[in-house]
């Protein structure tokens, strides 16, 4: 998508050094445009473990990348230890986070039956950039599906804008490009439909305030800044028409485990009769468990992140203030999960489906047991 | 309650001259104690609107003081003039906050029938004092309601810490004394139940985070600040054992106007069958309405608020750091109504009662229609 009218992914090879990984560090977003280059698998699990990348896809996208670094600096010795080890490490950087495994799964998979270290990194190679254009096209067929569902509350609307929250970013930035979340409301924007965005600030990292007003910005949607507190209020009073977010890993039943508060807003679209729907590429459905709440491991990040806050100052400079009483303890945890029965519907690159096993096997036929 | 041992109220008269009112200016908390003297209606204005004071009662008892300043600088001639305009002043700075209102016609009427201006100073003291006064015994038995409750769940827990949610700041620092939502705590925690506080930050003005994680700290209460975006992760996974808030404004019907979010959080106690009380002063009840979606006004907020936050930088100075992106648009509703459907009961100094009119009249017979 574009930053100042220039296309931009969140991750691509070094045009000079295809042994580099280029990705923007999004802990600078809004306030600079900062690239950084991946070389060693630590580099690659110090960006996602501290967020210089985050999101489904790009977190999976990044990970495949890192196992491509990790056959680059392959021994020919104990090659199937080594590249396990960074698969390890790789897998270790945020526990909830569906694309992770799966990303480094499919590049263990793809190398293990590969003979010679050569081999192996032309295969890792092969099989990241296939991940990232996947995720790409993936997300552009959600916008397509997603498209639709805006459509038909645009004709219901009477050409009224369409009132959109969302809460955190499962915009481009946090994919390879369109984003999951976003994409429906990308494609509306471009057939011409009016639509308004609701950005949840999304505490306490505030990827809505940092990165998904910009990135709606970036391509001329309308939209607003909210607080993580104001969406059921602006349900209660018709002031939403539809609630799309994205979801870091979703069982075969239909419960999404995304962003801290997505399920706060999925009670309140519920209370209020407002369609909530969560976008998402195949990749980040965990086939092997059905029940979210108890099956899937809520990560627990630093309390520093909502004691402190990072913004500019007068000056223009990045600077953190301290918000609470310094010797305060905090709790942090980073997602929750979503039942299914809050649910009006997934948006995947196969197409509509409901929160259901039974309609999420119709589309996806290979997984049924 | 206490300062650093020290014992305060929120607000009281300069004891070395009766015409100046001193508060705690609350928008330096939790970082410096500042007072101010407030003297003329126009500072009262401006500590209410700027929110020097913020919380039900503690705006009630300022506006009282005002309408004593008002008193102070009232000329003989066109005295009933001079006291409306500046009642009118007072109500318009906080539309939302019932307390308001209740105060400044309470003056009004206690120095209507009242002659001369001396005769009507001496009356706007005694009236703001012994609104001050009521406010501060209403919560010394709030709490004494409320503990009954906490010490039911402590006992079926068997004595492991009753763990409590509350969002903004309903505490001593938001009325005369004690607090509303925190008076049981309070209570609680001197008859020597364990008790353990889960305080939501409370965006965009930060009331948990600075105010109610400060006053529980005082008073050596145990507890960890989260975003507003957790609590319903923490009720999902059995961690909260009671929510606990404040209102603003109570319609006869049981439904209330509290800060900003505190309706997911009643959706996210509803969908957990948690118990969710509300705690308020009689003061808050607004007899006249009944329907609290259609008839409480929010009141709209800078946007700047959620834009800019203030907190502490490295060197211990009051910085404001921008998080959004400078000409982001942004919207700032003040208050959400939870309606009474989604609440276990209500705390009043009269008793506990379930948020149903006639429940509501079995304890406030006078206000049978």
């Amino acid at each position: 998508m574009k930053i100042n009218g220039r296309h931009y992914r969140t991750i691509w090879l070094d045009p000079d050094d295809p042994r580099v990984v280029r990705i923007i560090d999004q802990r600078y977003l809004p306030h600079a445009l900062v690239e950084e280059e991946l070389r060693t698998v630590a580099e690659f699990c110090r960006a996602i473990e501290e967020m210089h990348v985050r999101g489904a896809g790009l977190i999976g996208a990044t990970a495949a990348f890192g196992m491509y670094s990790a056959a680059l600096a392959c021994p020919e010795e104990d090659s199937d230890a080594f590249l396990a080890r960074a698969a390890d490490e790789l897998q270790a950087t945020r526990p909830t986070a569906g694309n992770l495994g799966w990303a480094v799964n499919r590049l263990v998979e793809s190398l293990t039956p590969v003979r010679g270290v050569k081999a192996r990194q032309e295969a890792a190679l092969a099989t990241a950039q296939a991940i990232t254009d996947e995720d790409a096209e993936a997300c552009r067929r959600i916008g397509e599906h997603g498209l639709e569902l805006i459509a038909a509350i645009s004709r219901r609307k009477q050409g009224q804008p369409v009132n959109i929250l969302t809460h955190c970013n499962a915009g481009w930035l946090a994919f390879v490009d369109h984003g999951s979340a976003t994409a429906p409301i990308y494609a509306a924007h471009r057939a011409g439909i009016p639509v308004h965005v609701w950005v949840d600030e999304t505490r306490p990292w505030l990827q809505g305030a940092r990165l998904t007003a910009w990135e709606l910005a970036g391509e001329g949607i309308p939209h607003t800044l909210i607080t993580d507190n104001a969406g059921g209020h602006l349900m209660q009073h018709g002031r939403v028409d539809l609630v799309l977010v994205g979801t870091d890993r979703t069982t075969r039943r239909g419960d999404v485990a995304n962003k801290i508060g997505t399920y706060l807003k999925a009670l309140a679209a519920h209370d209020n009769s407002i369609p909530f729907y969560v976008a998402l590429p195949s990749s980040t459905f965990d086939w092997h468990i059905s029940d979210g709440l108890k099956e899937i491991p809520i990560e627990e990040r630093s309390a520093d992140e909502v004691k402190y806050v990072k913004g500019i100052n007068r000056k223009g400079k990045e600077q953190e203030v301290q918000l609470s009483p310094p010797e305060c303890r905090a709790a942090n945890p980073g997602f929750d999960v979503t039942p299914a029965r809050l649910i009006s519907g997934l948006i995947s690159e196969r197409g509509i489906m409901k929160a259901e096993e039974a309609d999420i096997l119709r589309l996806y036929p290979e997984h049924r047991q």
